[in-house]
């Protein structure tokens, strides 16, 4: 049995997401090696976030401020008819790379696998659809992941937003640019020939 | 761009054995979604695991204490005359669990794939010599993972031991217990038929 100050980090490093037992382990032995000063500096750095970071009132995109809003959705020069609805951050910073998209970002916060009142739950939904009923948005993007999961949360979304009667629209699925046909996936070669253009 | 105080803690979490940027970006957000109690505790744990845990002077396993030996290497009712030397923490728990070795332990701080300078470097191999020259040792179970690194530091410790003149040992390779011979690698299944008895 490790000691009690070891099993206590291993239990809390298991919460992370993906992480089991057995890496939580390897965490925390890791620790143990590094000196001193770079723990401390972790432990300072989750203080930081846990005090600097915080979710827009419009977005929930995390931002170091003082204000209510976040500096997409602050930007008078965003166009406030489109909202684009993504799982999760890095999502959102995906398609801001792109410099593509000119709307406003809403985070749902995950996806649900099955349509259960728990899992439905940990949505935004009641946020997402206070900002659609907004007359400013002309169109929500839904921009889940291509995944099971993703797809089924477009469609819960969709079945929750018809109400508002707002346009709802889904990202092209196609062969990713650069991709082979021959390593293209039925399912992906079928979205691709529907969306041929 | 993640803000300043998300950008560092990402950095930090990367250097976590196994984890990239991606999961390091998803143990952020993680850290941002839970209460502050939370992730306060966690630095708290941290913390903790750097003052109070230390490694043992003899075997280098971690343990609670103002003491130099760990438990197992102060407890007069160990054998002196076995040492088994193990790649990590965890496998030191393991070979406990069976409570069939009464040995004492040496960790080595890892494996290494190729033979260069800098490799050997990190393995506690000058401390290992010392504790083998010691005249009470009369074996040294070399009990590495049977992976290609294992197999391979397990080869450069024998050479290395064999000044020392002490008998070393290997643990037995063959069929898990529970394994059926249909789904056994031939590598293994030779191992097996080797040391059969």
């Amino acid at each position: 049995m490790y000691p009690p100050s070891i099993q206590k980090l291993i239990g809390q490093f298991s919460k992370f997401p993906t992480v089991g037992p057995r890496t939580a382990a390897r965490f925390v032995f890791y620790l143990l090696k590094i000196p001193k000063e770079e723990a401390e500096s972790l432990q300072e750095s989750i203080s930081q976030l846990k005090e600097k970071v915080r979710l827009c009132s419009f977005c929930f995109n995390p931002f170091e401020g003082e204000e209510e809003l976040c500096e997409i959705c602050d930007n008078p020069g965003r166009d406030k008819s489109t909202l684009c609805v993504v799982e999760k951050e890095p999502d959102l910073e995906a398609i801001e790379k792109t410099k593509q998209y000119k709307g406003r970002y809403f985070i749902l916060g995950g996806t649900v696998s099955r349509l259960r009142k728990e899992d439905v739950k940990s949505l935004r939904t009641k946020e997402l659809i206070e900002r659609a009923e907004n007359p400013e948005i002309k169109e929500i993007i839904l921009a889940t992941n291509s995944t099971p999961e993703g797809e089924n949360t477009a469609l819960y979304l969709e079945r929750l937003l018809a109400e508002t009667k707002k346009k709802t629209t889904r990202l092209g699925r196609g062969i990713p640019v650069g991709g082979e046909l021959e390593y293209a996936d039925p399912e992906t070669l079928k979205s691709a020939l529907e969306g041929r253009k």
